[in-house]
């Protein structure tokens, strides 16, 4: 059977990576990637859905037997990615989808370079401006720095296989999916069991 | 501006790759790759779309400089693929399209290894003996022969990036589309160039 693979999708604040996620999982048959994470959950929150939700020292011995594909701390708040679940799915045939921030993507290429890493972007600065403002949570200032942060991010982009303008989403969605249905016709281990299965149907033949 | 990528497509006889290049061109922006040959045009042939009539002297001035992409003699005649037509495609932001014997593509491969190499199965040696047959044109010896040829052209799978299986033909085509899309988002110059010009835009912004 063919092995699955795993997609990680990272992009700036605004470049709208979380909303292709979100149709990636329900116009594909690929799974979301579930963190682990020590901060409390929320009243909305469903354990091994939103998270794993974990004490301290179950995420210290996660990370100490390498079971994380990477992690951070956040106020004081740590999460990560669990290795295993990825890879149960990835054994089982099916796609798997990680969202995660830039540092996080460069943790998972060390971690699992098998991976497929694709950049979303914005069509514009402009039009990202437009979108951070549009939210109405920050200030100016606070703009002003995201719009910087992004530019710093996207340097990064030469670490990526793949880049997708998000200007249009249902063409953001769709380039998504060419990449997904591309990689999974690579030639790989399961290209050659094909053609060993060939010659064994033609000698029985 | 985005160059264009050389699609390579190659299978053995009766895999459909020559409905498949058909189908990609009416659906596509992509460009056909024109042959170069010695032999004497059809009645129904028209110069430069379905071959470029040249004489021997010709065509031995090209291979001398270099222009052909591949090459090959069949039965005195020779055939090759022109180099400087599919580079101005490609210039140009084209994508061209190259349906060549495993043979011409391991040459292609050599002259320009940014090719994408596609690689066209039947999906069974049963279907493929069946295709073989239904066309009406082959001794039961010329059939094992073919499938026996077949065989030994699918060994070359590994020197290919990806492989399509050709069995209902609307999806073969449709994962074709998929590789051509997935391409042109392959994180390459441009995307490096595009990072760029959203510097210059929030730096004037």
């Amino acid at each position: 059977m063919k092995s699955g693979r795993l997609y990680v999708l990272s992009g700036p604040s605004g470049s709208g990576k979380g909303t292709i996620c979100k149709r990636l999982i329900s116009q594909t048959d690929a799974a979301l990637s579930v963190s682990m994470t020590t901060r409390a959950p929320r009243p909305t929150e469903t354990e091994g859905v939103s998270y794993f939700f974990v004490s301290d020292e179950a995420f210290e011995k996660v990370v100490g037997e390498g079971g994380l594909l990477e992690y951070a701390e956040v106020y004081g708040r740590r999460y990560g990615t669990p290795k295993a679940p990825v890879l149960a799915h990835l054994e089982a045939g099916r796609d798997v989808i990680l969202e995660i921030d830039i540092q996080g993507a460069m943790q998972v290429k060390r971690n699992y370079p098998e991976g497929v890493f694709v950049f979303i972007l914005p069509p514009s600065m402009a039009e990202l401006e437009r979108r951070i403002k549009s939210r109405g949570a920050d200030s100016e200032e606070q703009v002003r720095l995201r719009l910087g942060q992004a530019l710093r991010e996207m340097d990064w982009i030469r670490e990526y296989d793949y880049y997708i303008i998000n200007d249009d989403l249902d063409t953001a969605v769709a380039e998504a999916m060419a990449v997904m249905r591309a990689e999974g016709r690579k030639v790989d281990a399961g290209a050659v069991a094909l053609i060993e299965k060939y010659r064994k149907e033609a000698e029985k033949g």
